[in-house]
C-alpha cells in the first residue's frame, strides 16, 4: 500500500518537474546537484518576479550545457540591467572602481563581462600604466583569488554584499557585511564602529536608535558609498569645492541625530589629525630617500628582487610593496599603510582608541624607529668612512676592497710572529724579515 | 478641507508649546532644532519627576541666550547635587581621576566646571607637576580632543557610560559600553573579558548566569570602579593592609559562583604574574639606562625633542613618551605599556590568549630585541673605539673627528698613485712625493 | 505565627534534606557552601540520570572527608565510562592530544588520572623527548596555569568546551566557546570565521543558515576535531593518501551547501598558498642558521641562557621559544608562529583579511626585516674584520683584543701632545718622547 502511494507521488513529482523545466532548463537537474542555490532562488523576489537562471547566467543555454554557464559569475553590469539606478551609483562610488582601486589585473579573475581592455591597449600584451597593481603583481595567483580579488572584486559583483541566489536584504543590510573586507590592519572601520558608541548603541538598541554603516555612507539607500567623503585613498586630497560639497552632505546625515556645529568640529578635527599624520609619513619619506640617495638602504634596492613596475629603484609610492624592502621601508609600510590610514578613519568613526591607540602611538612610535634606523646606518657609514681612510693613509697598496691579499698578509705576519715566540728567530731577524713580507705587499 | 485641519492643527500645537514654554522655556525651540535631545529628554525619568532643561544646564538663562549655554556641558557635579552617592563614589575610584590619571589639561577641554586651579597654582600659567601629562601635551589640540579627552573625561562626565538626554539604564549597564576606553593595545579589558568564559557565558545566557563587567567592578552598584583592586596604574604598589582589604572584596564577589579557595589561587596567580612581568620590564629599563651612561642611544637623548617636561634627559618613567625616542626606548614602550599590562590584566580577566600570547609572548620577545640591540650598539661602540685608537696610535695628526683633511689627503694620495700607475713618475719619485705629502699632513 | 511556620519549615527541609543525603551525601553540605554547582547539578540530565557526585568525583568517600576529594577534577577518562563513544574519538583528535600537543609536563596540572609515566620512565626523573616543551618549561608554574594548561588541558577535561556541573549542550555548541583558545596571534580560528561570511551569516540567521565550528569540523557530533585535515601541526605533511581521505571528508561537508568543485578549488587554494608560505618561513630559516654559523648573531646562542632542553645551541624548530633570542631569531618566531598560520588558516577559514592582511603581508614585511638584519651583521663584521686586518697590518704590536694597553698608549701620546702644545716641549722633544713611547708599547 505505502509502495503504491510513493509511486504515484514520484510520478506527480517528475510530471511538476517535467512542467517546470518547460519555463525553467536548469532547476530540474540543478535541484539534484546544487539543491541550496535553487531552494534559496524558489524563495527569492527574483522567483516571484519568474526571473529565472538563464535571466542571469547568459542566453547561451543548450541542453547539452555546450556552451552554457558563459556567464557562471554574474557580473553587476548583469544585474545593471534592471537595477540600473543602483548600479550607476555604485559604479559612482569608491566601490566601482574595485579592480582599479586595487589596480588588480582582470586576467586573475574568474570570467567576467569586462574584456582585456581594461588594462591593454587592444591587441597588446603590456598592461597600462593605470592598470597595474604591483602589490598584485607579486602574488601568487592563490593569493591574488584569496587575498586581493574577494574584496577588490567589489566593482563587479553585486554578491560580494548581496546574498547570491537569495534576494534577503537583511543580509546586505547587516553591517557585519561590510567587515569582511573593511577589517584589519589597513582600515578597520567595522572594528572604529562596533567600539563606537555608535556601534554599541546600534547593536543594543537598533537601526532606529543608532547609525550602523550605510546610515552614514549609503544614505537614503544610495549605493554611491563615497557621498559624503571629502578624500580619495589614502586621504588625497581633492578640490576645496568638492570637499566643501561632500562635507555638507555628510552633516545632513550627521544632522539627522546632531548639532551641525557639533558634527562639524569633530569632523574638523578628523581633517587636521589627516594631515597631522601625513605629515609625519612624509617625514618618514624623506629620511628614506635620503638614505637611499647615500646608498644606505640595507639592501640598497639595486641589490633586491626587481620591483614589478619600476625595476631597481626605490618605490614608497602608491606602488610601494610590502615585500623586498629593506627595514626602514618595512617600518614605513606599516606608518603609511596602517597608522597612518588608522589615525585619522579612527576619527571619523568616532572611536578615540583606534585614532590613539592604534593609529596615533604606533605612527610616531614607528616614526621614532625609522629615525633611529637611519642614525644607526650613518654611524656605519661614519665608521666605514674612517676605516677607508685609515686604509689609505697608511697601508695605500693594501686595496680595502679586496681582502684576500691582506688575509695572506696577516697570515704570513702571524706565522712569523709565531716563530720569534718560539725562539725559532732573533728580535733581529724577525724584524728583517717583517720589513720584507711588507715590502712583498708593497707597503 | 485638509487646509483648515492642518491650520487648527498648527494653531493647537503653538497652543500646547505655549503652554510648555511656560514651564520648559527651551523645549519649544529646541524641538525645531535638535528634536534628538528633547525627545530622549520627553521619555526620561527626569522628565516625569520634572527635572527640566534649565535644572542641569544653568540658572543664568536669558530669552536672548546671552548668557545662557553658561553650562553646555552638564559635568559629574551637577548631577551629583542629585545623584550624590553615586557621584561621592565615582569620584573616589579610578573612574574619578579621569583628568588626573592621565594628568591632562583641562584647557583643552570644553568648558567645565573646574576652574584653572585644578592644575595651575592660582594666578600662575605654570602648571603644577600633577596636573601634567608629556603625553598629552605633545599632542595637537585636535588629538587630545578625539584621542585623550574621549576617555579621560571620564572624571568630570557622567555621559561617559550614561546616556546624555534619556535615562535609559541599559546603556550604562550594556557590558560594550565599557569598551569605548577599555580596548585596545594598552588596556583591552573588554576583549579579555569578551573571549573569556565569563564573556562567552554572559553572552549567551545574560546577567543572571555569569558576570559582566559591572558585576565584578560595581557590585551592588557602586561607582567606586577601584573597589577589589589590589593596586595602582601599570600595577603600582599598594600596602598591604589595603591590598589584603580589597582583595577580600574581590573574593566576596567571585565568591557568589565559585569556591573562594578556588577564585584566591587564580587570583594570587595574577599578583604573581604581574611582579614576574614587572621584573622584565626592569630588567629593560636597566638595559636602556646603562646605554644612556655610555651614550649610546640612537638618537640620544640630547639630539632629539626636548621633553616636554623634562628636556633634553632620558624619560621612561611615568612620563615616558610615545615619540621621539631612539628604537631600544621605543621596543621599551611597548613593552611597558602594552605587553605588562596585558599579561597580568589577562589573568585577572580568566583570558589565557591574552595573558600568553598577547601578553607574556610579545614581553619576552621585546625584551630579547632590547637586549639584541644593546649588544649592536655595543659593538658599534667598540668598533668606533679601535677605529679611534687606530687614529690615535698611526695617524695622531690627522684628527679623527674632521674628515676634510683626510679626504684631500686621500685624494692627493690617489691622484699620485694615479700618475704613477700612468707611468708619469718613476717609482722613486713616487716614493719621495709621496713621503712630502704626508709630512705635509702631519705624519 | 510566622516564627511557628518557619520553624515548621526548617524542619521539613531538614527531613527532605536528610532523606536527599541518605542517596547522595555531599548535596546538603555542598548546598550551602557551593551553591552554584550543586543547583546546576541538581537541574541537569545527571541528576535526573540519577548520576550523582561519587559517580564522577570518586568512590573512596568518608564523611570526614579525609581521603575524599580524590578526583576533585574530573577528567576525561571519567566522562569515558559513560560518554565512550565521544570519547574515543576525542582522544583520537588533535583535542585528544593537548598536553602532548603542547608537550606539557603533567606534575603542573592539578591533579589528574594521568600516572608520571606519561612522560617519564618508570623510576625516572628525566622527562621523555616526547614529553617536553621548552616554552611550557621556561614559564613560571603560575604562567603555566594560566597561560598554557588553559587550553592544553583539553586532552584530559571535557569541561574545556562543556558546562562543569549542568548539563546544558547549548554552551558547548556555542561556536564562542571555541574562541577561548582559538584565539590571537597564534592561530584565530574564531576571529577569521567571526569576520567571515560564514560567521556573519551564522550570526545573523543561526546554525540552520550557516556553518560555526563544529558544523565542519565535527560533522555529524563526532568528538573527533580532525576529521578532514589535511595537515599536522603547523601545517606538517601527512602522507598522499591520508591528505586525499581527509580532503574527501571536508569536501563531503562543503558539499551540503556548495559544489564540490568550488569547494575543491579553495581548499586547493588554501594548500598551496600554505606551501609557499612555508618556502617564506624556510628562506628565514636558512639565513638564520647562516648567521649562526658565521658568529653574527647578536646575542650569540652561546651567551644566552641555556635553552632548557638543548643548551647554548641555536633552536629554530619544533622547540624554538620566544625569549632569549637574537633579534633576527625574535622577527623570525613571528613568521613562524603568527604570519605564516594565518596566512593559509585564514584562507582555510575563507576570511582575505586574516589571509591577507594579517597573514601574507606581515610574514613578507618580516622576512623583509630578516634580510636586513642578516645584511647589517654582515656589514658589522666586514668592518670588524678590516679592523682587525688595520691592526694586524700596521700595529701588531698592539693587541686587539685587550683595549687596556692601547687606552694607556693613547692617553700617554695625548698627554704627550699637550704639552707640545702648550709650549711646554719642542717640536723635535715631542718627536723623539713620542717614538720611545710607541717603542715602550712594542711598536
Amino acid at each position: 500500500m505505502r509502495k503504491i502511494a510513493l509511486l504515484i507521488l514520484t510520478v506527480l513529482f517528475c510530471l511538476h518537474e517535467g512542467r517546470a523545466s518547460e519555463k525553467e532548463p536548469c532547476a530540474s537537474c540543478h535541484k539534484q546537484k546544487t539543491p541550496g542555490i535553487v531552494n534559496a532562488w524558489e524563495s527569492s523576489a527574483h522567483a516571484g518576479a519568474q526571473v529565472e537562471c538563464l535571466e542571469c547566467h547568459g542566453d547561451r543555454y543548450n541542453a547539452d550545457h555546450s556552451s552554457a554557464h558563459e556567464r557562471k559569475i554574474v557580473t553587476a553590469h548583469v544585474c545593471a540591467r534592471c537595477h540600473a539606478k543602483e548600479a550607476r551609483n555604485h559604479f559612482a562610488g569608491k566601490h566601482g572602481i574595485g579592480f582599479r582601486a586595487g589596480r588588480a589585473c582582470t586576467r586573475n579573475d574568474m570570467k567576467t563581462d569586462k574584456g582585456c581592455t581594461d588594462c591593454h591597449e587592444k591587441g597588446s600584451l603590456i598592461p597600462r600604466h593605470e592598470a597595474e597593481c604591483s602589490s598584485f603583481l607579486t602574488q601568487s595567483p592563490e593569493m591574488q583569488r584569496q587575498g586581493c580579488l574577494v574584496c577588490h572584486m567589489v566593482e563587479n559583483r553585486c554578491d560580494a554584499c548581496h546574498s547570491t541566489h537569495s534576494t534577503d536584504l537583511s543580509i546586505a543590510q547587516n553591517p557585519a557585511i561590510c567587515s569582511t573586507c573593511h577589517l584589519g590592519p589597513d582600515h578597520p572601520q567595522y572594528e572604529m564602529w562596533e567600539s563606537s558608541k555608535h556601534g554599541i548603541l546600534f547593536r543594543q538598541k537598533g537601526r532606529s536608535y543608532s547609525p550602523d554603516c550605510a546610515a552614514c555612507h549609503m544614505p537614503d539607500g544610495t549605493h554611491n558609498v563615497s557621498e559624503g567623503i571629502t578624500m580619495g585613498l589614502a586621504g588625497q586630497e581633492y578640490s576645496p569645492d568638492v570637499r566643501e560639497r561632500e562635507r555638507d552632505k555628510m552633516l545632513k546625515t550627521c544632522a539627522r541625530c546632531h548639532s551641525k556645529s557639533f558634527a562639524a568640529l569633530n569632523l574638523k578635527d578628523g581633517d587636521a589629525i589627516q594631515r597631522q599624520s601625513k605629515a609625519l609619513v612624509e617625514e618618514a619619506d624623506s629620511i628614506i630617500r635620503e638614505l637611499e640617495k647615500e646608498g644606505l638602504l640595507l639592501p640598497s634596492p639595486a641589490a633586491r628582487p626587481a620591483h614589478p613596475l619600476y625595476g631597481n629603484t626605490l618605490e614608497i609610492g602608491a606602488q610601494m610593496l610590502y615585500e623586498n624592502l629593506s627595514r626602514a621601508e618595512a617600518l614605513l609600510f606599516r606608518m603609511k599603510k596602517f597608522y597612518y590610514i588608522i589615525s585619522y578613519k579612527g576619527v571619523f568613526h568616532q572611536n578615540p582608541d583606534y585614532a590613539h591607540w592604534y593609529g596615533n602611538a604606533p605612527l610616531k612610535l614607528t616614526l621614532s624607529e625609522i629615525r633611529s634606523e637611519a642614525e644607526l646606518l650613518k654611524e656605519l657609514k661614519r665608521l666605514r668612512d674612517r676605516v677607508n681612510n685609515l686604509s689609505a693613509l697608511g697601508f695605500s697598496g693594501a686595496d680595502s676592497e679586496s681582502g684576500t691579499d691582506k688575509e695572506s698578509l696577516k697570515t704570513a705576519l702571524r706565522k712569523l710572529k709565531e716563530r720569534l715566540l718560539k725562539g725559532e728567530l732573533s728580535k733581529d731577524e724577525y724584524e728583517k724579515q717583517r720589513a720584507e713580507i711588507l715590502k712583498g705587499y708593497g707597503f
